[in-house]
């Protein structure tokens, strides 16, 4: 049995529990992150901090520990349940106290946020298979609301979509808003077109990855041309290539959109030479 | 300290706990009713199970318990927490299992749903002193996903939009899509022009209410004029009234809209005699 934490506890994953007046478990009240872990070591651990305090900042919960706490409870899960490769999980919520349901926020004073932390081995994570074959995706209508900026645990519908993928016997979605491409379920979209790499901009109507951050970084290094515009389904089904970034797939290629195989329907080459170079680099600068 | 009822037990509040893995907590995965209770007994309770119904499965959640063991819970805590006038609160969520948290549902058979129950006593609910002067609301975008119709616990900008009205002074919000009012953070929103009852029909851009269905049935039986149409926010501020509906505030008053005060700036006539017939029909047929 793995161990996670609880404001403030190391307890059996089985005895991690948050009392059913949790906003979070109420009202979708509170936000997340996903560190990967490679080599035992924390992916972009910096990054992720970073946007869990925009996150905070945007739903005015205040963050219960210091960046430095957040750092060691961080390794010490990953030490005690001896992660290799894998993921840190982070949840903040703005808590909750026995027998209160107001959709008014509760004073920060009195009711204190929550911190859960878990972890999850994924072994073969950088060797993952699925770069080998690339995956399918389909196209589902973008119903989220509309601070998709903010990392909230309001993941219904991506969750649905992940469903429908399933159903439709593919891997994933991508979701498509006024012929637009938002992001996938859970990562941001990319096409490639000659040898531009083409992905949406942030704004409120995406996440801002932080593996897209680190990723258009590399590419730009490489000397590999970038263009951060807008593009619609139609684009990508036409496109010679395209790939998601997440924090726990890296760079994960796309080779098949609704009934339209991608160029010769297999992994393209900048999807493939950023994943390589996305592992290289984070295995490098890994906590 | 009152007792709460998660999964089959019945417990005191403080120690009413889920594990942090359930998807009601991770993902907002879940779905909820609160049904007034009146006198001691529960207002609309068939009207709340059948859209408890609903909403579980248009997310193919498996619905726990019979309806019939859904009232015995119901009245075995309000006979616990002595509640005569207040509510009862349910939720229904995917469930969860430790260690895991992947987009895509778990196997109903091997994860079971996630119930849980409690009460809130609110004393003066029918004779609300805010019904005597009536409530302030302030207009805000309408920026919530697209399935409003599915009673889910993805309530983080409804309860956003209380805060901001909180800020701005005001009791409430209405939200408006493309110039129309869609509904109010936690009710149905209404306007009165001439003799004749405005609001918005059913679809997915609202949740139909359960008070909404009620008092539309009442305001027919008494020969009032109703007509189901979407109206701006414009034509809410030009309005001779204004009320909004929900299980616990049954029917409200609304007296100004932003800066604009309706009519004598006092409740209307429509508004107080809905909201007396419908406490009158509530406490008769309630169980």
């Amino acid at each position: 049995m793995h161990t996670a934490y609880v404001n403030g506890t190391y307890l059996p994953e089985a005895e991690a529990k948050v009392s059913i007046f949790d906003r979070g478990f109420l009202m979708a009240d509170g936000v997340y992150e996903v560190t990967s872990v490679l080599d035992g070591k924390l992916v972009d651990f910096d990054g992720h901090i970073a946007r869990l305090e925009r996150s905070l900042a945007a739903l005015d919960i205040v963050k219960p520990v210091t960046k430095d706490e957040l750092l060691q409870i961080h390794r010490e899960l990953v030490a005690r349940n001896g992660i290799d490769e894998g993921l840190v999980y982070l949840q903040i919520t703005r808590g909750g106290a026995p027998g209160d349901r107001d959709f008014a926020f509760p004073d920060p004073g009195t009711t204190p946020p929550t911190l859960v932390l878990f972890t999850q081995s994924k072994p073969g994570l950088a060797d993952n298979p699925a770069a080998q074959t690339g995956i399918r995706i389909i196209s589902i209508d973008d119903i989220r609301w509309g601070r998709r900026d903010i990392k909230t645990v309001q993941l219904l519908y991506p969750s649905m979509g992940k469903m429908m993928a399933k159903s439709a016997g593919a891997d994933d979605a991508w979701m498509v808003e006024d012929g637009y491409v938002t992001e996938g379920t859970s990562n941001n979209a990319y096409i490639v077109q000659g040898n531009q790499i083409i992905t949406r901009p942030p704004s409120s109507e995406i996440l801002s990855g932080i593996t897209r951050t680190a990723v258009l970084r590399f590419a730009e290094e490489a000397q590999m041309e970038v263009a951060e515009r807008k593009f619609t389904l139609e684009e990508a089904k036409a496109a010679d290539e395209a790939f998601v970034t997440s924090a726990t797939t890296f760079v994960m290629p796309v080779v098949q959109i609704d009934d339209v195989a991608l160029g010769a329907g297999t992994p393209g080459p900048v999807a493939q030479r950023l994943r390589k170079i996305y592992i290289e680099e984070s295995l490098k600068t890994a906590i």
